[in-house]
Formats: C-alpha cells, sequence, structure tokens
C-alpha cells in the first residue's frame, strides 16, 4: 500500500481536507496563511499552527535559541500576510530524552524573544517525549473583518510586489549544507538569513491598512511556490518582469557558478510578503511600505517571468515535506 | 550534563516557564488547564494547545482514526474544564514516511469526529515530515470573563465532586498491554474508556453557568495528580472520604489481584472534571450537572483520603512523560 513518503506533503494535506467538513462562512478559505473565526462586530479571532520539527526544519549550525525562535517567527510571519499582528502564542514541544538541558534552556530563551521581538507573547504549552524535536506553535490575534488580506482577491492589472529581496536564504542553507567558504562578509548575511529570519509584520500591518491589496502571502515556501499559491487562489496569472535578487545572492551565485534565477524563484523559509496592489494606488501605497514592484496580474492562468526578451515559464516549485531534499553542494 | 530524560517533563516545563515573559493582566495564569486573552466587553478569547505523540499516546489497538478524535478530544476536555465551549481547531501533523495511506484517511475522519461530536470545526493546519506520529491540536473557544472556571479559588469548607467514575482507562490500558483476558462485556467497557475517551463538555459549559464552582480541572493526568494541582492553585488540602471507583474497575481488581483504589487514584488519560462548590450551592448544583461528592476542601494544605478509618495520603503521582513508563502486568 502507498505510503506518506510516496503521497507527499500535498498529497496528504488534501486527503485530509477532504474528510473535514467545513464551518458555515468561514471567514478565511480551508488553504490560506491562517484561519479565522467570527466575533461579531466586524471582528475576527485569526489562528495559525505552524510546526517545525529538527529532522527537516532545523539546519546544521542552527543552535536551539535559533530554532524555537524561527518556530515562533514563522507563525508570526503567517498572520502578518494577512495583516495581523500576533497576540499570544501556545507553543507545544515534543522533546527527545537526549535533548540536553542547556538546549531546553535556549528553547525557552528562544520562544520568548521571538515573541517579544514583535510584541507578543508567550502564554502556555504542552510538553512531551518524542523521538524528534517537534516546536509547535500557534498564533492567535484580532482583525477587523475587512482590513483582511487573503490569498484571493487579486485582479488582472494589479502590480506583484515583494517587501524585500530573494535568494540569501536558499544560498545561506547551501553554505551551511555544503563546504563552501564564501567570504566572511557575504557568508555571515547569508548565513544570517537561515538563523535569524525575520517577519514582516510592521510591513504587512501597514498594507493592510492601505486598503489598496488585493491579495498577499508569505513566501515560506519560496517566491515561485507563493505566486503559484495566489495564483490558484485568485484565479489569475503572473508576468514577472524584474527578480528581486539580492546583490549577496548575486556575488554568492558568481563565485559558485549557481544560478541565482534558481536561487531567487525556488528557495523557501523566506518571509518576505508577496502582494497584489491595485495599479491606480500603488505609488501611494509605496511611500508608506517600502515595496519592490516585480511584475504584473494577468487574466491568463500562466505564471511566466520575462528576462532578456524571454519568456519562461515558473515551475510550481518549492519547499514540499517529504519531496525536497535539502540542497548539497 | 543533565540530559530531557533526567529532568523529567515537569521540570522542563519550569525551565522553559522561567524564561517567558508573562503577559501583563492574564486572564488565565501560567499554568492552567488553558490560556487566554481578553477581548474586551466582559469576553476572553480562551486556547489552548495539546499534543499527542504516537509513541508515547497511542497504545496497541488504538487505529489512527481513534488516534485522532482523542487528540481532538483532549483539547476541548481542557476547554470544557474552563467552562468554555471549542469552536474551532487547528491540526499540526507530524507524518512518519511509513504510515500508510489508509491511517491518513482514518486521521482525517477521527479529526472531523472528534470535533463534530462536539459541535466544532477543524480549520486548518499543517503537515510535517517526523520520525514518530505526531498529532498537535490548538483549540479555541469565546468565554464570558465572569463564568471561567479557574484551578484557583476553592476554598476550605468546599465540597469536591467530580462528574464520573474512575479506574476504567487504567484498568483498559492494564488489558491493552498485558495478557489478561477479562470477560467479554467487562473487557469492552474498560478498553472502550481508553479508545474513545469522552469530554465532559455539556457538564463543563452548565457547571461554569452556576456560579456554584469555586474551582475546576480535567483529570486527564489523573484523579490523584488533579487534586495536587487544584491544591497548589488554590492553596487548600482536601480529605477524600469516598472514592468515585468504577464498579468494572472493582470486578477488574478483584479478577486480577490489583488494588482497586491504585487504579482509581494514580490512572490518567480519563477526562472527567474534579470541581470544588460552594456547600449552600452542592445541591442545587447537582440537580443540573450530576455530580459525584468524593469529600471536602481544607484550610491545611494535605491530601488525605479517608477509607476504613484510616487516613492515608495521597501522593502527587500521574502520568508524566520521561517518567512514567507504561503499567504492564
Amino acid at each position: 500500500m502507498i505510503n506518506a513518503g510516496a503521497l507527499g506533503e500535498r498529497k496528504i494535506i488534501d486527503m485530509i481536507l477532504k474528510r473535514l467538513q467545513q464551518m458555515p462562512h468561514m471567514p478565511i478559505p480551508f488553504g490560506d496563511d491562517a484561519s479565522a473565526v467570527d466575533l461579531g462586530n466586524g471582528r475576527l479571532a485569526v489562528i495559525k499552527t505552524d510546526m517545525l520539527v529538527g529532522k527537516t526544519d532545523v539546519p546544521p549550525k542552527m543552535n536551539m535559541r535559533q530554532a524555537a525562535r524561527k518556530a515562533v517567527v514563522m507563525n508570526i510571519s503567517d498572520l502578518a500576510a494577512k495583516g495581523v499582528k500576533t497576540t499570544a502564542l501556545l507553543v507545544s514541544l515534543g522533546v527527545p530524552r537526549d535533548l540536553l538541558e542547556k538546549d531546553i534552556v535556549q528553547i525557552g530563551e528562544g520562544l520568548n524573544a521571538g515573541a517579544r521581538e514583535y510584541d507578543a507573547y508567550i502564554l502556555g504549552g504542552d510538553t512531551n517525549e518524542a523521538s524528534d524535536l517537534v516546536i509547535s506553535c500557534s498564533a492567535f490575534g484580532v482583525a477587523e473583518k475587512n482590513s483582511l488580506m487573503l490569498r484571493s482577491g487579486a485582479k488582472p492589472g494589479d502590480i506583484v510586489a515583494v517587501t524585500g529581496e530573494f535568494g540569501k536564504t536558499a544560498s545561506g542553507l547551501r553554505i551551511l549544507l555544503g563546504s563552501m567558504l564564501p567570504p566572511r562578509r557575504l557568508r555571515k548575511k547569508l548565513i544570517d538569513s537561515v538563523l535569524m529570519p525575520k517577519a514582516r509584520l510592521s510591513e504587512g500591518l501597514a498594507l493592510a491598512q492601505t486598503g489598496a491589496v488585493t491579495a498577499s502571502i508569505d513566501s515560506s515556501d519560496g517566491l515561485a511556490w507563493s505566486l503559484h499559491e495566489l495564483s490558484r487562489a485568485s484565479n489569475v496569472g503572473f508576468m514577472i518582469d524584474h527578480l528581486p535578487i539580492a546583490q549577496e545572492v548575486e556575488d554568492f551565485a558568481e563565485l559558485y557558478g549557481v544560478n541565482p534565477v534558481e536561487l531567487c524563484l525556488y528557495g523557501g523559509e523566506e518571509y518576505e510578503l508577496v502582494v497584489t496592489v491595485k495599479p491606480e494606488s500603488f505609488e501611494k501605497v509605496t511611500k508608506k511600505v517600502p515595496l519592490t514592484r516585480i511584475g504584473y496580474t494577468t487574466a491568463r492562468k500562466s505564471l511566466m517571468l520575462k528576462m532578456h526578451r524571454k519568456r519562461i515559464p515558473i515551475e510550481a516549485k518549492g519547499w514540499e515535506h517529504f519531496r525536497t531534499a535539502p540542497p548539497r553542494t
């Protein structure tokens, strides 16, 4: 019989979703970055859970403080992508028997640091014995119903924009997993992007306030995958004519003969926001939130990259559990 | 250096809690069954996370449907103990590579069944690759601030009461883990209590409405442990003069020469509510919610069992990760 490894993450999610009865009038549909419950008076409780597993999500050189902080930040990022501030988090821990006392202290410190950086608090949790280190966080926030940013809502002609540059985590991960030793300054920047990810909370909150954002997602599964998710949820396509490749990524790619376009599009664990904005409001929006325009939304449901007068399809590739082997060079 | 196995669950929790800054004005303190965020207008968002790990929480003969259902029920039970109805749940899954397709289907079915039994819905989640099966659920509900039942609040002279009988899961677990084969009817009842636990939701909601409950906890770590937790949070002691041992447990204990008092006090995974009630209101409360009186609250902070004119201390024993070996007979 087929097993989980053969099915892959997305198929497993589909199989489970199919068995769940939907809550009537869900304010945020299944499959968006977060979920919501109507609180009445135009307010929503927005909730999200995301699990960090040591074996697959903690690269070498990431200490337990950083791992715990990351587990918190990835949840805060998901709410930020909806324009929602995380108020409180819960943490469910799976702890291997041989985890050291100092690592447990670091987990406590990292959880608190991740939450307090974004003005949130850890309210409680649960500790269990497990074979892997598991840090499962749940984030909670309250939002105004009409300022929520969903994955659906992008319209043809909208501008696609991002909150930062891409490719640093994909490069940093290759350094951590491989034997490359780029110059110190470059190395530090790329590795830091993996070890100390940042959630775009203030940007997400400000974007939600503009009322000009038609769709939004965080790029935790990579830029290409995020665009495909927006495309699927909004039923539109994208023409990307400017790739937001970080300078450090260009330098890294040149040094080691890697393709910077691949690093930029098909990485992951990069917590930028990818949004579509009403074209007439774009200039006004960028005065409030620094955004980089990377292309526009099309009625035709295809994802294309325009580069050197060529059009290249953007594949639906990104990090997938059971499927993606960590890149090794 | 000391590792997690040597520290034990409760010490690990203490070490982590020490590193967390407390949210000011927490409506429910650290260490209660659930946590809360103030929503204004006298309302609270009540949240809880609890993780089921295959290796330690899924006994032999429990199928994946039952395991997933249990993961949901144990969270609903925690909110029920606070007098709160779970509206929505999130699920974070850790899935081993070799888990079969049919088991994944059963997990989807069990999650939905557990939620719908209590009129809640699964709103979303997250799937990951892990070495163990991990089902981490988070429950969400909204409550009136002044009807919340906490662990603290018991006063000397209050009546201690429970919503049902004890010892069935401890007996059932011994059957599942051992080689005993009691008569069919007895076997079925005891095993069912392990495989299909029930949360006391309607009882919890009705108890909260009476305004006569001074403290409340669910008995998931065993009756003795729950009493110790109430004692610690309320700064009182208990004199237990009637043990709520199920008849099936008496029969089982006699058949196999086990001590029924041990089965009743020091089991776990039994989702009854243990509450303290104002003595003058007890009769009125039992007309609304069937409760069994088991003793009374004392000013002296000790836990005693009065039996056959003897007084025996009730120990602070119960299920603890890293510490408790599953009982084998």
